[in-house]
């Protein structure tokens, strides 16, 4: 048996876990992310805990894989990463002075992604596509196979494909992105603007958000629409359509065998994912449809990284 | 040297080529496909016309290429293609019954990708999205260095991603798909409905059109243009946008070094490549746009046989 660490790398918790090759997770450590003390600090306390692990367990990792949502040149190198206001940080050099193990820097969702596939939902598959729904949407592509990485490590940004070219402004500068209408943030945008416009239907939202306009998340939304409330049940309507339209131009585009839906508003609201299931019936093309499965992800909150370790692993001589 | 036979199988044209190894066409016959025979006629046709090459030239193929316009299985059957009109023909075993060489069956746009990406625009780069527009817009996704084809042989239908949900009802039975705007069709419906509307700014396109609305085509619409009649004017900036958004949407999701446009749409219209740059520029994720190329396919008429022939060769023991 292999090891390696593991290293999932957010802007609010730091996750290091000791992983076998197979995906299990000898044991872990989950502290909050030192996010004032910039790069030098965080790779302190990535050292500090992974040489922990290392002694505990008394094994040696091959590799040391970690995931991050940020933009990672081919170098490893982390041009741009805004949760952890961290710009052009030469990261992997930077971690491996530290030490001396062999580094693979991942985007967290292709990290994700790849755990989804070798352990998860899409094990035994060549053609996968993962969509992390949070925030926003991650999105995650293999095909034939392989892990669509793109030219600038950028593949898979599916949440910022256009769905309504009319519609409203995404974070992203363009007009309507799929995760302006089923990511977190787009979701509360919507809730919180139909609570203006129908003030009375929006009571039980609003009172749920201790009647604060700004307290108004998806997870209130989650809240009300399992209370019965028909406002939130019209909105969840709402988003199941907006996730129904890009999950057509998904699978019409790459043709995978199956469509796996995670993050925390699929785990709240696992009935979008029936929503897409009745919705692709009628619309997508046959030969897309053809042996498709639509599947919520099976690994929870470690994915990212049991999968930046495996990968890790997998690609030690890369 | 090693050599293969090209086919282009079209509904109306079978294009049938002598090709080595480097895409070069050493000759070929173009023929007219005789659709009314069904598919043990058009069987002989090709059958006839390779031998007649192999004979000609005094070549042995190591393989057949035939790409066609489709829905092909692993084993080379084709399941559904509407232009033949052939549902469930065991074309590969049928086709190798008289010719008795190795024989890849691939999808036609696909086929010209492969051309596209060894031969053409795409050349030593490993990841790029072909977007051919004719009367529909078919696609081809080269990522990491191999070509998509999905769980079903499927992927790279981009003509059939949403870019408004809220739009037009597309030929595949969905709304707002992407070629219901920028394919042939789309543009020929569109450029009609508003000669309906505007009868008097319509004037010069129904012209060209014989007087006649059903004979209203992309052509016309571009011959207009050229002219600069203005409502064409204004319909080539709508499509334009169109254009644009669907094209955030594939490099957004895939990341491509290379954009490249092709088909009869574009050459008549080259214009639209830049209206793609020019709108990227504002719109599209950063980390996409880095290094991003938006090119014109190199090949003309014979990639899709060139692209068979070649696939066939490196993929012959597959």
């Amino acid at each position: 048996m292999t090891y390696a660490i593991g290293i999932d790398l957010g802007g609010t918790k730091l996750n290091i876990g000791l992983v076998d090759e197979s995906g299990h997770v000898l044991d872990k450590v989950l502290v909050a992310t030192d996010i004032d003390g910039g790069p030098a600090a965080i790779i302190q306390q990535m050292s500090f805990h992974a040489k922990e692990l290392i002694v505990k367990h008394h094994k040696k990792p091959l590799a040391i894989g970690v995931g991050l949502a940020g933009q990672i040149t081919r170098e490893g190198s982390v041009s741009f990463a805004p949760n952890l206001r961290w710009k052009n940080v030469p990261f992997k050099s930077l971690l491996y002075q530290k030490l001396k193990i062999p580094i693979h820097v991942l985007n967290d969702v292709r990290a994700a992604t790849w755990a989804e596939w070798h352990f998860g939902a899409g094990r035994d598959c060549q053609d996968i596509v993962c969509l992390f729904i949070g925030t926003g949407i991650g999105g995650g592509i293999v095909s034939g196979g392989h892990l669509l990485v793109g030219a600038n490590n950028s593949a898979g940004e599916l949440g910022h494909i256009v769905i309504d070219r009319h519609g409203p402004k995404c974070t992203c500068g363009n007009f309507g992105c799929w995760e302006a209408y089923v990511g977190g943030w787009g979701i509360a945008e919507r809730t919180r603007e139909m609570i203006v416009v129908n003030p009375q239907k929006g009571e039980r939202l609003l009172k749920l958000a201790d009647n604060s306009l700004e307290k108004v998340t998806a997870k209130v939304l989650e809240k009300a629409y399992h209370e019965g409330d028909p406002l939130s049940q019209h909105l969840i309507q709402e988003i199941a359509k907006a996730l129904v339209a890009g999950s057509i131009s998904v699978i019409n585009a790459l043709n995978p065998r199956r469509l796996i839906f995670g993050g925390g508003v699929i785990k709240g609201l696992p009935e979008l994912i029936d929503a897409v299931r009745d919705g692709f019936i009628q619309r997508a093309l046959a030969s897309a449809l053809l042996d498709l499965e639509i599947l919520e992800a099976h690994i929870i909150s470690d994915a990212p990284m049991i999968g930046a370790a495996t990968y890790a692993l997998e690609n030690i001589h890369d």
